[in-house]
């Protein structure tokens, strides 16, 4: 961490602010006299130093970071990738895995249809929304407890492990046969979530808030990590630009950047990302390109009759074709559909 | 509601459209066979229509909406003002409040001081952070329970009326004799917590997120509002965008804006918007040219010292001068400060 | 387009409004009169109709186009691919072109031995900056007309046509020997230099501006063709969003969109999007696994002494070792590299 | 500036760096040697050196700027206020100046009204565009030469000085009478046309551009002075967000930041930043109290058939009364309405 002092700043205010740091964060600094300004380098662990307590000092101009302040999820301490297995599938491994299923889960037979529609096509893993974050109160809110139990219908006669999203702490115990509990972006930086669902052993597929960085994402990844539960996906899902062509804009170069500072699974959705159903092709076929190591795809038997986000769905008949294209393009990667 | 048809859209199909629209939402169509494309109008209360809904119809290309989803929150369905009395005060009559206070409840000394000083200055309300929200899993999370009890010591000390953030639905208990409760930015979108909060009868004062639009605030009020709760102000505190110089850019165009759609009261958090304490001064002035009804300003006795956001704290000397314009601007505009 | 009336509209003023939008643009009108609101559809062709002018009317409280407002540069009108000859190659045409070569010109050597490496690696094209958009007035500004004569040297020696930037009408006649005249992202909106274009014959490389969406792009390339020169390429290098992770954003989705609206050829040029040379291969298998027909991709000989984005450069046996890649996937995707 | 070295940097190699920081940019280094990472600050004059040609080093893992790159325009190079003079008005000298007039000019009628409108509502300078950038090819352009005329006999007719844009250097003759030449914010960063009004004695007024950073304004006003000319007025007009509400989001906040950092006036365009004619009368009270030296607002005396901009454009009568309530805010902040 580099602090850049006032000019106007004495030595004696510089003496007291070293020993102020010394003492509270256990670190040993090193000055240097600039013609312009004079810069104060901190020697130590520096990751874990509220950057905002060292703005407020008198003395201080600016503070600049060097070392990233996340640790758990940082590469440079875990130079491994992690994988994390779920019912004999491993994401992260060198394998693509692909959830697919339907936005919001709405009957035992439009879930049961779509699921083995998916896994006929290929798919790892299913989706499915129980708990559902809309934007308005007037709509289709999921069928929650019931929905959990539809997908846990759908997990036996699949054998497809399930994901779905959480949305409130009230609702943890309604989780216990979840295989991985999902975050949503709009809950990205629910820190009270986050620190509960450290205290699982669940894997959690951590989606990316609409305006946070990827910086911020591994934060959020920490504090679930802190708590001691490692099994985190991230998850790239688009961030909202100026652009209105698409619903959100998705930041593939996030994969690239995920895979070399952190050592955890990278997931992508080019479904929520984009909003448009014929986007998913090109862009699942990009995000594979560039690394992913996984996809989550939202299919419905019946998107026209679809509850919740219909027109990014694609058909079970638009999803094999997709999945055809998706496998044969995990392979020539080198990172082929986990089977 | 408008919907754009799709140019090969055939005559059944579009009578089968037009059938299911009837029958799913109640509404009476028209249709206009244009040159190049052909639209239908919807006729009837279209405001809690998902769209997403429409847009799915194969013979659908596009769907633009004419009416506001929201309805509760609609100044042209509630021309008056809301008007959110707290003990005395009244947020949204014509007055200005002032809410200050520091970041964090960090201690008794901290907090009594600094709330006699705001007092002293002529806030009219304390805020003060129990729980708080932070990037980072190790950086100071609040004194919680004992930040609330030392908030409602402050109150019985002062006499002002209490502002403070929840951030689970798990502490609502600790809330009870707190009298306005704050949803943050990072929680407009936690729809769980906003439903819960829509059956209490404390105002919210609902901060806008990073990355939400005017219209989506309004819409999470309208989650707290279709729960039965009315009292609901909306606070602008700087959107997320690509100018790093501040911390967010204040958009206070939202103040006009949110006054002329809404009959809601409207704060603005010149602190958090910009991250920088000597904007405050300017950019409160300008707060209240533009219309708001209340401030959020932090202070802190000793900023120097703060375990959070210090460098957008003004000390209670600052804080004494700041108030003093913000009083003859106040008087200026016509919106005099609250006693 | 559709025009939504205010609700006191007149039966007098709507009269007048249709009167005066037959005149002024030769529409017809139907009227669908709404129980909250009456809208007006406007019957012909409304893709030259400036949305402005009828926003102002005192009937009218919103407009909603419906048509494209470009005509020139949209699918609907031309279905049949754009493909544009330079030199016996052809971009656009089921071939992927990548232009390769310096961010700018420094000296003959630089360029010469640039031109040969990424010709021996496989480009198709030669690109370099003689004249150079610099933030900074003390920054490196190029060689200008010294740097199109090395340009057209090094077409010489190795038989690749040239790709540079313009930035000035002024300078229009240096580049009579030019196979494609860039226009930069920071002169997108410099209708001036367009219109100028626009009577030329040669190709045009349009980038997208840092804060203009995929409408205004299009718009941008329908100044060019509005003058007769319809051979645009449209180009993708990273729009500006919050994230400083990189150094834009790249918006592959746009790649997928322009060649579903648009009938023009696409580039993507992943140097100037993230700034950051590692990620120059993931995004360039990217940006050709979601259709790209054409590569921009910086290339230095001597990165670390590059007089400008050394960070973003490659040397050339980066470049070789990528373009084995891109070869190989391009041949996958069944785009196989121009020859 | 600081520079932060790989970890794996031999010390051959930061020999080898310092050496040549020292011989290319006449700098002073000093080495900190941390536990996890070493860095390099230098001493002496950074504002002139182009970071990414240090970034480039095999050594460097990052560089952070501590001097800011612009001097010109730096208050801390040039403490006092640049106050420029025109036609007797003086901005940016502790009084208000309001340039008004419409978007185009459109013809003798309607610009002699409107100017002699704006004069006896106390506008200062006339404002009227002869060339308009506009987005589609087939909007109207402006009057060219013969608006530049026109607003010669308009300032002939009132006494106020004229604010016209220039487009494209070709032009430059026919600005020889126009008092103010105008940058608009499409060519903030066309620096071709920056190089050339440096050249010139003419006040200029920059605009910012709508994806560009406080800093980079700076840099395009340093083009300017670099040139010779200092009389630079900066120009806050709205930057793109995802916000749809506001055509732009101003940022008021800039005002304050450049009044700090730059001893520049400062402008505010409340017409362009929000496109919404009911907006002016707010964000311009708003932006004089946040501390502008200047307003430019859009005034037609007939905006329903305005050639542009119609909708964001006052009436004379609605300028009238927005005027009143400017040049008592402009009083009561100490700031009033130049004469």
């Amino acid at each position: 961490m580099i602090l850049i002092l006032k000019k106007n700043a004495s030595e004696k205010q510089v003496e007291d602010l070293v020993n102020w740091l010394h003492e509270s964060f256990n670190v040993q600094t090193n000055l240097v006299n600039g013609t312009h300004q004079s810069i104060l380098g901190l020697i130590g662990d520096t990751s874990k130093i509220d950057i905002d307590r060292i703005r407020t000092r008198d003395e201080v101009e600016d503070v600049k970071r060097v070392q990233e302040p996340y640790k758990n999820t940082n590469r440079k301490f875990h130079p491994d990738d992690t994988v994390i297995e779920v019912m004999g599938r491993h994401i992260g491994g060198g394998k693509l895995n692909v959830i697919a299923g339907p936005c919001s889960v709405e009957s035992e037979e439009q879930l049961i249809t779509t699921a083995k529609a998916v896994k006929k096509a290929g798919a790892t893993m299913l989706r499915g929304g129980a708990f559902k974050p809309r934007t308005s109160p007037y709509s289709f809110q999921g069928l929650g407890a019931e929905g959990i139990k539809l997908l846990i219908e759908a997990k036996q006669e699949t054998g497809l492990p399930i994901v779905t999203e959480i949305m409130s702490l009230a609702h943890i115990d309604l989780f216990a046969d979840v295989d991985i509990i999902q975050v949503g972006a709009r809950n990205m930086q629910n820190f009270e979530l986050l620190k509960e669902l450290g205290h699982s052993k669940k894997p959690i597929l951590l989606k990316r808030g609409l305006a946070n960085t990827i910086e911020e994402l591994l934060m959020s990844a920490e504090y679930i990590s802190a708590g001691g539960n490692q099994n985190i996906i991230l998850c790239e899902r688009g961030i909202r630009t100026f652009e209105t062509a698409t619903r959100n804009t998705l930041d593939i170069s996030a994969v690239p950047i995920l895979k070399t500072v952190s050592h955890l699974p990278v997931a992508v959705d080019p479904s929520h990302a984009t909003g448009i159903a014929s986007l998913i092709e090109p862009m699942s076929l990009a995000a594979v390109a560039a690394g992913t190591d996984a996809l989550e795809i939202e299919v419905h038997c019946n998107p026209k009759n679809a509850k919740s986000d219909g027109a990014q769905s694609l058909t079970p008949e638009q999803f094999d074709s997709v999945m055809t294209k998706i496998k044969a393009m995990a392979e020539f990667i080198g990172r082929p559909l986990e089977a």
